[in-house]
């Protein structure tokens, strides 16, 4: 019996404020990937652009686009002369005022298969994207796709178990993140190092909890804030882990790459076997994952000193 | 400002089939933690008896007593005696033909502070538990104790983000798992090893999701079943892990170990200052985690081959 493989490809690159500039790495890793056999190639987070989020400009909504647009037009044709699957980024222009981060899956064929909008958005110092993205409204579904389901979220939806287990629940043979997370200058090393491996332990937990394989995307390089207020060095180290959480290649934290990962596509199907999650869930007992906190009845205070 | 810190301590060690022995063992790892200042102490699961669900045998039935009961008096006198909080596990008898696997968390003042009884029942080749221990009734129910609420699961338990979840959201300050897990002979060490670090990885994941630290305690040594079919080889390597995931402490993964850890109690409190994933949980779209399986509605097959 053959094989049963899919050889993914994750891209991550720098990006500057020329879109494209952006958009010529992200073909040219593209490009790369698929010529050494790649089928499924995921972007990292907004890849056509900065991170614009490190500041609160309305300047910014410029970047937005339509989809189908411009930008998914040309990775349609991309993926339609390379024969790939290609899973982008991008900042979506849906009406004048509502905008979203949205992922968006480009068929063999250059078709839209379907797009993702992030769930969970974040608003912390550097991270303002309350201000630029409405939270997604389109569920948790993943994109059927000619590689397979694709269980597609978004960057701070990687902290959410939720997420990734309703991706799991529908389906999803895998789950994708595009990312733009890094370090702040005032963090300490080891503080550095403790957000850097919870980002990739939480990730790993997801895919082990789910027997399912796990990819993220992130970007590298140092962006400034146009006002100067603000600096991020993204961290890199784009991974892929298995339905055991084991990594199974990762990219540096400081440089370009390309990372092709050689899939199993049974191995899910061994793992669950042996660690059967789906078979014993509770859900007799999970109503209250719906709660925003589950507060004690009494007013008793129950988050102690 | 006088540090808020909170010492405890995992006590892990092989069990033979002399429940006297046994409980010794424990005794021992109590009075020696609490010697050193420990205020709060975690046992392994079911710690006063051989893992006897590696077969399915009505006489097992025997080692199972009502809480309150003649284990959980001993253990109540010792917490007094030591002026400390246990968390125990024991095999519970409920009614005849009605059995739990229920951890008790016994007060300073020797009374019961509550009990916890297991959710999720795994049942896999030499962890037979569906065949004794009826799923608990309780929910997830933090443990509310004069040293902090404890979120208090077991072994099973651990793999599944909902009840840590659940836990957290009730207010839960610490996740602790009494837990019985190991490798079987049967599995090549590469295995073996992604088995150990899936079982850490997986629960590192839950303190980081939740911002809250976690102790795993487990036992270690060698166990054959009665009928010699089958053998495990406990893994030990209790853990504590801190709010970003961190492990700070871990015992050995072949040899009985008392592993004391100070918690610094304010932790939580910053880490989820700057990772507020509580606030943008979206509970507007988590309804269906309480489905068995998200099936699509055209009869479509979501598990594609």
């Amino acid at each position: 019996m053959p094989k049963n493989t899919l050889l993914l490809a994750l891209v991550q690159h720098p990006c500057t404020q020329d879109y494209q500039d952006n958009l010529d790495r992200s073909f040219a890793g593209i490009r790369n990937a698929a010529a050494k056999g790649a089928k499924l190639i995921l972007l990292q987070e907004l890849h056509t652009a900065h991170y614009f989020c490190q500041q609160e400009q309305a300047a910014y909504f410029d970047l937005a686009e339509s989809i189908p647009g411009p930008t998914s037009e040309q990775l349609g044709h991309l993926a339609q002369e390379l024969d790939i699957v290609i899973v982008a980024s991008l900042f979506e222009r849906r009406a004048a005022g509502l905008y979203h981060n949205t992922a968006v899956v480009l068929e063999r064929d250059g078709s839209i298969a379907g797009r993702y909008r992030k769930m969970h958005i974040p608003d912390d110092p550097g991270y303002y994207e309350k201000f630029y993205f409405s939270p997604g409204d389109m569920g948790f579904t993943p994109i059927q796709t000619s590689v397979g389901k694709l269980g597609v979220l978004i960057c701070w939806d990687q902290w959410f178990p939720e997420a990734a287990r309703l991706m799991a629940l529908a389906g999803a043979e895998i789950l994708l993140y595009p990312t733009a997370i890094g370090w702040d200058a005032d963090d300490d090393h080891a503080e550095q190092q403790r957000q850097y491996h919870a980002w990739r332990t939480v990730q790993q937990g997801h895919a082990i909890a789910n027997g399912i394989p796990l990819a993220a995307c992130n970007r590298c390089g140092i962006e400034q804030a146009d006002d100067h207020h603000s600096q991020i060095q993204f961290w890199g180290g784009s991974f892929v882990a298995d339905p055991q959480g084991e990594i199974l290649a990762e990219a540096p934290t400081d440089s370009a790459h390309v990372l092709l990962v050689e899939l199993d596509r049974s191995r899910s199907e061994t793992v669950r076997r042996i660690w059967p999650y789906l078979r014993d869930r509770r859900i007799d007992a999970y109503a209250d994952l719906s709660l925003r906190y589950r507060d004690a009845e009494d007013g008793e205070k129950t988050d102690a000193p």
